[in-house]
């Protein structure tokens, strides 16, 4: 079960694989304090719900390293500029939950810092809390796969009695580079490989950002795990030629009653699986579950520049001054998803 | 009811409109002989299977008029070469049946031509039967406008009682660029267009050759008809918003049964306008229809190099060697259209 992180936190700070150059170069981009790593996020230099959340929180730290205002003040001095850390990063992307779960999280443990603690023991504290999220993310992944795994190899066998390894459809980036390392929905996909149980990935390319050809095919290439790369309108003629099984996808936010938003293209491919008859999960952590919405049309959906539709790098593939909608996000509702896996089991199946 | 093409026959022989490079640039490509009107086909600098038979009719007109030895040649004599020119462009692409419909026509006229006849006759003959190939396309579009408009603005007023503007979307290209001219399901966007019935024309970009962002848009946008460029997979959300009404496309073949091939996506589009009880409807010239072909499983579908997916112009956006599945087009049962438009009526509604 081998994976990588895009997320490193080193002596001198932040540093990102800047996922904007994938696949065809891996250059690190240094974020050494808060207004890189907003800037970071907000230009999908780093993306993915759990990923954009560690980020964010290990962005807090890097400032911290690299300000020298915070080395001579005490924390009751520094807490101001702390929150308004906290609030620029609050403001980069607003669907993943992560991203709020993690800054929450830093917030709270900095309202509990003494005011007379001076740089080291702040720096400590608030470092130690951010590689404990990054820790967690991964653990929690790990269990994702292996969750999921047991699910889906049971439930796939009962489905189609004989049948060894299965044929999957997954959507986006849901991999070591959307997480602290390993995945979610990529996450399962590894585990369901390592136990002999995937026969071939076939990856949605995910416009208009192509998350799919760019990072997923990236990652299943690294691990010989055997793929074929689909714009995303193929999806449904493979379907209706019985050549997916199953179908999972990751998620940015899961409203009280299971409707999940995530990439824009993943309603499609939940409602293509249901006319087809194929099951259609999503994998997250529980740390994506936002108890404050109760159902999907209330989680807030980003819309995007319409640049990523409208060129390609620099180059135009739309007439000048084309109208464009791009949500970078939509929601399936729970009625077209056949479960949830989570790190503590399965959910609404 | 403005229109243009995107095929000129000049006294110097053919020229095309290079849809490789729009919607940035608007060069000519001069094709003076069949080989080069082949390559311009298998290229895709001319596409739309209504133009690409048009094209194909001209190419062999083209090879006539720049050729020396054609010049000297009674009919008779010249006779062989002309079939091996009809062979060459038959197998171009192997989907669209107007490429076949229009080389048989050639083809069968050819035959008819008296060995004995000189240059100069078989010459005005075959350029007389490409020119009305042309004209007949052309009229053919602007009655498949005029039929699909009087259909759908009777049939949608009906089902929106109260509502005079209509929002539809489509796929790929079908207009002034992929026929004759004025064009098939955007012929008839443009009639409505004209009658003032439509609100709003939603653009799949139409991965992954992007005929829908580069061709579609240019189009709508020389018009000045309101649109929205989407990616293929955002016209399920707008769908559950309930922003569209309507959905039509073309056709490359159409089966005796009316199952339709049509570019890849088109199935897609059909499945999730059907979850989302929203009619989904076809418009081609009868010359689209093949009567050597029962159901839509017997359509030849082609597939398209790797290089189409894992490249945009020069740039990787997949990882070396990465695996592809890529068909050009996709077969939609008749069970998901509510109609089929040609010139002479509706079909299968």
């Amino acid at each position: 079960m081998s994976h990588f992180s895009a997320i490193q936190f080193r002596p001198d700070g932040l540093f990102l694989l800047d996922q904007r150059q994938l696949p065809t170069e891996e250059t690190w981009l240094h974020c050494a304090s808060v207004e890189e790593t907003a800037k970071a996020i907000e230009e999908m230099c780093v993306r993915g719900a759990p990923a954009i959340g560690c980020a964010a929180a290990f962005g807090i730290v890097s400032e911290l390293l690299n300000s020298a205002s915070a080395k001579s003040l005490p924390w009751g001095t520094y807490h101001k500029s702390f929150r308004t850390n906290i609030l620029r990063l609050r403001k980069t992307r607003p669907t993943a939950v992560n991203l709020f779960y993690a800054l929450d999280l830093m917030e709270k443990k900095g309202e509990e810092i003494p005011a007379n603690f001076d740089y080291d023991k702040y720096f400590a504290i608030l470092r130690e809390t951010a590689v404990k999220l990054f820790d967690d993310d991964l653990k929690t992944c790990l269990e994702i796969g292996k969750v999921g795994a047991d699910f889906l190899d049971d439930y796939l066998s009962k489905r189609f009695p004989g049948k060894i390894k299965f044929n999957f459809v997954t959507h986006c980036n849901t991999g070591s580079l959307a997480t602290a390392g390993f995945g979610t929905a990529l996450g399962v996909i590894r585990e369901l490989y390592s136990r002999g149980k995937i026969a071939k990935v076939y990856v949605d390319e995910t416009r208009p950002y192509l998350q799919g050809a760019r990072l997923t095919a990236f990652e299943l290439a690294k691990e010989h795990i055997p793929y074929c790369l689909i714009a995303d309108s193929m999806a449904a003629v493979l379907l209706r030629q019985g050549a997916i099984d199953c179908a999972i996808v990751g998620a940015d936010r899961i409203a009280r009653n299971g409707d999940t938003a995530n990439k824009i293209g993943t309603y499609n491919l939940a409602v293509i699986c249901d006319f087809h008859k194929v099951p259609f999960f999503v994998a997250a952590p529980l740390a994506t579950f936002d108890a404050k919405i109760d159902e999907g049309s209330q989680i807030p959906i980003e819309e995007r520049a319409a640049r990523e539709m409208t060129h390609f790098f620099d180059k135009p593939i739309a007439p000048a001054g084309a109208v464009v909608f791009n949500p970078s996000f939509d929601v399936t509702p729970i009625t077209l998803i056949s479960g949830i896996v989570t790190e503590v089991g399965m959910r609404f199946c």
